[in-house]
């Protein structure tokens, strides 16, 4: 099984190792390119039935459930647009490009938001979470990022759930988009009102589908506001699935890969599945400094689905970048914003082999040792 | 060639004669579950151009075009949130289903929205448009529906844009989802400001990409409006055009099959395309009367892409669909809404064989016989 689920990686393709999309088994590209069904009909129907509950396992949880045709950013706009109206407080920690997007729909949709941001490559000070959830009066949400692919820091996602139940009536919406289906998060022990991810990180599915959970305290509030939206409404969703059908015509061929995926996991088991992801990045982090490379985080917040780092100083990123891609045939991460040029990404999302890991960090250290010269 | 692209209703696969998502060509399907590629790489960004070089000139338009993964309504609501603004005066030509969507869209825009409601089976009346369009002071848009798939009716879209620019200085968004591709649509020569289609319909592309053209006009009243908006904010999709890339992780799989697409729409020539759906258009109306069914609209204004066919008033609409699948593998599109149970649709958008069309329509006529016993 190992060998057939790693297959893509074999072949001539690049090894693709930016942090989404992940290179696809070939298992589930066949499944990719099946025939179109009817979504109104008896199939689809079983099939998201089946895709929900098994959604909601990954997430421990008794939440509702749903898939949106969005890219990930859909779903973060979703939990947005159904939850916040136009002056409400909404503090968002930020730790790189990602919460930054999520504070910028919230402003977007006109919430007064206090943004606390922290240096990229570190993760939430929780001391100063607290602190800032302790001085906003009237807050109604906070909003953050899980984990930032960004830099490759993983929050502490328990601990500032925590926090915020003990310090506040907010609502918890996260952006779960490279965590979910690698790194543990249990949506209703932690009180998460709204999780939302995509179909291209750890579950291997081409993009196209974005996923959210959505607990009862969110719908009770998007009850009481009128903040403008209908493709994103989760009342749309609800409605529909009723009837064991989508509002509007998914992305059925991410759908039938996304089907596969969770079917996999599930069978897998959650612990087996954040193990395989924390093994995975152990490697990639012990091979890393074995080449002499530095992590841009510490590593007790360094992510376990992607990990940043640091290209020497004298090195042209850009140029870098394009060599490994032209002498080793793979394709790296750069970085965002102001970490352009100044760090490179490997993501390690999916079902990933130790091989592919190396070819990458070779590739990368050889590069840097003759750009170095 | 055209055997092979016929290749997918050959097969032990139903004859899906919904109005979308249309069977995809064998030829496309494996173009559908090609490997993933950096969506921020020089390859993608060829791509795109190429992509979006090839839209505008299916719709004939030097305006701005864009793909949106989202289904159509995604691409309708980015018409929606791009141009309205609360309060705003607009007149939505209602003749089903989708221009009943297309008002509500705006209606939760909080938009005031005058509807013109015609008769189920019928297109819009020039005379009544004219007045209503005469009779709204500080209209900003008229919004409707080219092709309305829930009765197979195609709107006369040049009259209406003409009447339009006679009367007011309304933009003017147009619902092209069933009709781009495959009915005729000169954005520039009929002053079109927004025109939304989707993947799954006369591009024979699976569900998850939409796309749309965009006017100078259109631009010029996104930039004077404040309504919430993020995923769907045309600027994003235009700031990272220049760039070579999406603002967001675009559905890929489907990304590939309408490149493919939308190369094979243009070096078939579009007259040659809009011919295509017209001649199956004919022959599926042809074969209807010879089986002495009813057509729900009359002829003159009956779609080239969806024929919409009385169901006998004896007939139990829901068992005639499920016999029709058990008995005879096809799968037809039943009547939505107030129409439920009393007409079924056949889809004939994108490479459509004859036989496909006759199938489905023999298995009707014999369902049916066998049902009025």
């Amino acid at each position: 099984m190992k060998n057939k689920f790693n297959k893509s990686n074999q072949s001539s393709n690049p090894n693709l190792r930016i942090p989404g999309p992940v290179p696809i088994p070939e298992e589930i590209l066949e499944i990719v390119g099946g025939q179109m069904i009817n979504h109104r009909g008896p199939k689809y129907a079983k099939m998201l039935d089946r895709m929900t509950e098994n959604l909601k396992s990954v997430f421990f949880t008794k939440n509702d459930a749903y898939f949106i045709t969005a890219s990930g950013t859909g779903a973060m706009e979703s939990a947005i647009a159904n939850t916040i109206e136009k002056n409400d407080n909404v503090l968002s920690i930020i730790i790189g490009v990602f919460g930054d997007r999520f504070a910028e729909i919230a402003e977007s949709y006109g919430a007064n938001v206090t943004r606390l941001e922290f240096d990229l490559g570190t993760a939430a000070d929780l001391e100063k979470v607290k602190s800032s959830i302790k001085s906003i009066k009237n807050l109604r949400a906070v909003i953050f990022t899980h984990n930032e692919s960004s830099t490759g820091v993983t929050n502490k996602l328990k601990d500032i759930c925590e926090i915020i139940h003990n310090e506040s009536d907010a609502l918890i919406l996260v952006d779960a988009v490279s965590s979910a289906g690698g790194i543990p998060i249990y949506v209703d022990k932690w009180g998460i009102d709204v999780v939302a991810t995509a179909s291209q990180k750890s579950w291997a599915a081409p993009p196209g589908i974005s996923m959210l959970t959505v607990s009862k305290k969110a719908w009770k509030r998007s009850k009481k506001i009128s903040t403008p939206k209908y493709y994103f409404d989760f009342q749309q969703y609800e409605d529909y699935l009723q009837m064991g059908q989508p509002p509007f015509t998914p992305a059925l061929s991410v759908m039938y890969a996304l089907d596969f995926s969770l079917k996999k996991i599930i069978s897998e088991g959650m612990d087996e599945v954040f193990k395989r992801h924390s093994d995975i990045a152990d490697y990639t982090r012990k091979k890393t400094i074995e080449f002499k490379l530095e992590i841009l985080p510490n590593l007790d917040v360094a992510s376990n689905t992607v990990t940043a780092i640091k290209l020497p100083e004298n090195i042209d990123g850009v140029k870098f970048l394009s060599e490994v891609k032209n002498k080793f045939n793979v394709i790296l991460g750069g970085g965002q914003k102001t970490l352009t040029g100044k760090i490179f990404r490997i993501g390690h999302m999916g079902w990933v082999d130790k091989k592919n890991i190396y070819e990458a960090l070779n590739a990368s250290n050889e590069i840097i040792k003759k750009m170095s010269l």
